[in-house]
C-alpha cells in the first residue's frame, strides 16, 4: 500500500510552496512521488478548443490523452473521494503520495503554518499529526521544524513511511467502489491469489499483482 | 471488456468534429462514453501557476486533482501505450470508448475523410475498418455514410459493439450500471454462482436466477 502524507494548513499558510520543496527532496533520494490536490470548488483543466476539451464538452464521462511521455485522464466524479480511494483507483508506480488540503482525512499529516498569517494551528488535536513546519516555534508532542527545512521533513517522511514499509496489501474495487476488507479476508485473498498465480509459468514468486476483471 | 472504436483519418479530415457528433448521440441513447485522444507530440495540460501545475513541475510522477464533480490525473509515461492498455489501466465505469487517432492500433475503426482535403482513404486495407464517414461516396466492403450522419454511425456502433452485449447469459448490474464481462468471466461467474446455489436446499438445478442485494 502506497503511504500518504498530507500537507495541511490554514489558508495561505504555504502548503503548495512546502510541497514544491519536499517533492524534489524525495525525488533526489530516489523515490517516485505522486501528489494529490484537493479542490473543493471544482477546477478547470485542459484548454478551451483543444481536442480533448472538445471531447469532454461533447459529453464524454472520461477523457484520456495519451502521449509517449505523459498521460492525462479527466473524468466525472459523483462525490468527494477519500485519499485512500484516490490512491487505490488512480495511482500506482510510486513510492509515496504527498497530498495537499485534505485536513479532515484520516491520513498522516504535516501542518504548515506561517506566523505572518495565523497564530494557531489547525491539527494539534489530530492524532494523525506527525510534524509541524513553521517559522514560529510551537511546543508540541510532534517535531516542529523550520518552514523551509525540506531536508528535515523528508527525513521524517522517509523514516516513518518509506523505510522498510513496503509490505504487501490487498485492495478490492468493485464497480468503482472500494471494498473495505478485514485482516482475515485480506490474508485469505492475498494467499489464495498468490497461490493461484504461482501455478502459472514464470509467476513462481509474484510480488506486485494487478488484476482487473470485467 | 469495454469495446473501443477508433475514429481515424488523415490530418484535418474532421476526426474531432465527428467525435463531437457521435458522443452526444451515444450519450442520448443512454450510454456512458469515454474518449481517448492520441497525441504523438506530447501535450500541455493544466495551467501555469496552478497548484497542481506546481506539484508536477516540482517533480511529481503523478498528480491527481480531486473535486466532488471531477477528477484529473496527470502522470508520466515511459512509452506509447496501446488502446487496450489505456482502457485497462485508466478507464472504467463506461459502456464504450471512442478513440481518436490511433490508426496503427488493432481496434475497430471508422475512417473519416473530407473530399476537400484528401481523395484517398487511409484504411481500405485494414481488416478492422467497420465504416467510412465522408462527404464523398466510396465503393467499399464496409458501409460508407455521410460525414454528418452521427445517427447512422451511432447505429453501427450500437449494433456492432453495444447491442447483444446486454442480453448475454449473465448480466451484472451494480448500482444501475452494467458491468462488462469477458466470455471467460461470464462462464466462470455463471458456473460459480450456479454451483454455489445448488448447495442450497430446493435449488438443486437452478435455471433462471435473479439476485438482488441491497
Amino acid at each position: 500500500m502506497i503511504p500518504i502524507v498530507s500537507i495541511v494548513g490554514k489558508s495561505d499558510s504555504g502548503k503548495t510552496t512546502l510541497i514544491e520543496k519536499i517533492v524534489p527532496e524525495l525525488v533526489a533520494r530516489g523515490y517516485r512521488v505522486a501528489t494529490i490536490k484537493h479542490d473543493t470548488h471544482g477546477f478547470e483543466i485542459d484548454r478551451e478548443g483543444k481536442d480533448s476539451w472538445r471531447h469532454r464538452r461533447a459529453g464524454a464521462h472520461t477523457v484520456v490523452i495519451s502521449s509517449p511521455r505523459q498521460i492525462a485522464v479527466i473524468r466525472d466524479a459523483d462525490r468527494d473521494l477519500a485519499l485512500a480511494e484516490l490512491r487505490d483507483r488512480f495511482i500506482d508506480d510510486v513510492d509515496i503520495i504527498i497530498s495537499e488540503g485534505f485536513k479532515r482525512d484520516v491520513q498522516p499529516k504535516i501542518e504548515v503554518s506561517r506566523r505572518e498569517r495565523h497564530s494557531e494551528l489547525l491539527c494539534t488535536e489530530d492524532d494523525n499529526l506527525v510534524a509541524v513546519a513553521s517559522n514560529r516555534k510551537f511546543e508540541l508532542r510532534v517535531p516542529c521544524l523550520d518552514i523551509n527545512d525540506a531536508k528535515g521533513l523528508a527525513d521524517i517522511i522517509e523514516e516513518k513511511f518509506l523505510r522498510g514499509k513496503r509490505e504487501a496489501d490487498i485492495f478490492l474495487d468493485i464497480d468503482g467502489r472500494w471494498i473495505p476488507l478485514t485482516p482475515f479476508v485480506k490474508t485469505f485473498l492475498t494467499g489464495t491469489i498468490r497461490g493461484m498465480l504461482t501455478a502459472l509459468k514464470g509467476c513462481e514468486n509474484p510480488q506486485r499483482i494487478r488484476i482487473r476483471i470485467g
